[in-house]
């Protein structure tokens, strides 16, 4: 098992779907990332908590070898409050507490600032700027953010784009950030400020990687009953970097695999409030979903 | 080679899009869809046109070896007027002309009615029951149909749907006709009439193909630029039957390549304004872009 690095968000989240509701859930970007990548790798958590953050919750993260040498006390605990429509596509936001989030300044730990795979999780660009000025040299920079960046930070959304390897966004994002509705144009403007690889995540319709001269469409999960999308688009970066950190194998043929991996992880979280349905799930069930993601694409 | 029957609408379509305009083009879903199947199978055509079809259309349709026989002449063509914004993920209908469509009663030519294929493509479900009325007993009969006859002959929409081996159905439809935002559900709902399979067509995101027990999900060909998706449902469907007509297997398995190859067509369709790029598409093209499915598709 090899190590990964994941900056993001950890939070409070207050959620409320048309099949019910949370309050004050385990939740944010780096926390979901986190666990999902410890099916594969061993990930190493930077992020704030507050005082009022609960032990049950940080011994979850523990028991799943997350390490949390990285994760800042400070004040509270940031808060999301949001929900979700019937079609379930995009999160409203309610409230936003930054709380310990709003003065958050990024501290690598020494022993991590060689880590090979990192994960910029969904957090403010500078923060994910100001890491990696921090690390050494790594090998593969995974970066995600979300619309209110590319609205407020641009060009910083911009200037990390530039310094990372791979690209997630989700297909609003990619039309918003280049003005285009063709993912295509999108991802290839994408492509041309650096990053060898760009993914563009759809939800249920699943998610496309592109590369110089190769395009792979990976399929959505047929689900019946999404209880929770939350996190979704965390676990699957999660997963996709584990899966990577786990088989060192940088390839578009194994970038391929990866995306499945995320695919299948995020599915699963979707099936369930908060990280419910992740905190039960077994390495059985991640191959047998991968199995199905293998029949269901083939003709 | 074998026979097809399609029935369907003959059209003048004037449209505009972001990237252009045209005025009262061939159009009409038994034109694209016998024109897609022409390049598997001998698709015979039964269908209205007025006294004012230009010969050049006529000609176009015959060089392909649709038979003509059961398209009737009557009054004026059916015109119809859209438009599409700049996402192109909906038709919007400008004005509508019935014409010689209003009074359409559908009679099979005898030379016919033993036809083991047929595609009732999209028009008024009526009529459609009353093809299947005066077939023989075909082996395979897919069927189409649109959001405006969902909203206003849904009962008669149904009634054909428990008499066709294949449904096809956008996602905005499916999700109309049995009120569910679950794709999956909706499938399920379904194949509960009585068809043995149900194709779901997603436009840019792909195609998906629920049986009793399994589940394909096709990819979405990305194109970079759109110009005109007017007719691009129907050629899915008129390729997928002229596939299935050609090959003489039924089973799930060529379904899917079936799909693929409706696939493959509509994406060309989309390239260029009405018929255009149909017109010059060659088996060649078709086949190369199907290897390029088979590589987007592979982990």
């Amino acid at each position: 098992m090899d190590d990964i690095l994941i900056i993001g968000t950890v939070a409070f989240d207050t959620i409320e779907t048309p099949f019910g509701r949370v309050e004050k859930a385990l939740g944010g970007s780096a926390t979901y990332a986190s666990f999902a990548a410890s099916f594969f790798s061993r990930p190493a958590l930077i992020s704030v908590i507050g005082k009022d953050f609960p032990k049950e919750y940080l011994d979850l993260l523990r028991k799943r070898g997350i390490s949390l040498e990285g994760l800042k006390v400070d004040d509270k605990t940031f808060h999301w409050e949001g929900f979700y429509e019937y079609d379930m596509n995009e999160a409203k936001t309610r409230r936003t507490e930054l709380n310990s989030l709003e003065n958050f300044r990024v501290q690598v730990p020494e022993s991590f600032k060689d880590t090979k795979y990192v994960f910029l999780a969904n957090i403010d660009p500078e923060q994910q700027l100001e890491t990696l000025r921090q690390m050494e040299k790594p090998e593969l920079v995974v970066l995600d953010t979300m619309n209110f960046w590319i609205t407020n930070k641009k060009k910083h959304v911009l200037e990390i784009m530039k310094k990372a390897d791979v690209l997630l966004l989700n297909d609003g994002e990619a039309r918003q950030l280049f003005g285009t509705v063709s993912l295509v144009k999108a991802a290839n403007d994408a492509l041309s400020l650096g990053p060898k690889a760009v993914i563009i995540k759809k939800g249920e319709h699943g998610a496309l990687l592109f590369t110089k001269n190769k395009h792979f469409s990976a399929p959505g999960y047929p689900l019946e009953n999404i209880k929770d999308p939350t996190g979704c688009g965390d676990s699957f970066g999660g997963a996709f970097i584990g899966y990577l950190a786990k088989t060192k194998d940088m390839s578009e043929r194994n970038f391929r695999k990866a995306i499945i991996y995320g695919s299948v992880v995020a599915s699963h979280n979707a099936e369930d409030f908060g990280l419910n349905r992740l905190v039960k799930l077994k390495m059985d069930d991640i191959e047998k979903r991968y199995g199905e993601f293998q029949d269901m694409r083939e003709f």
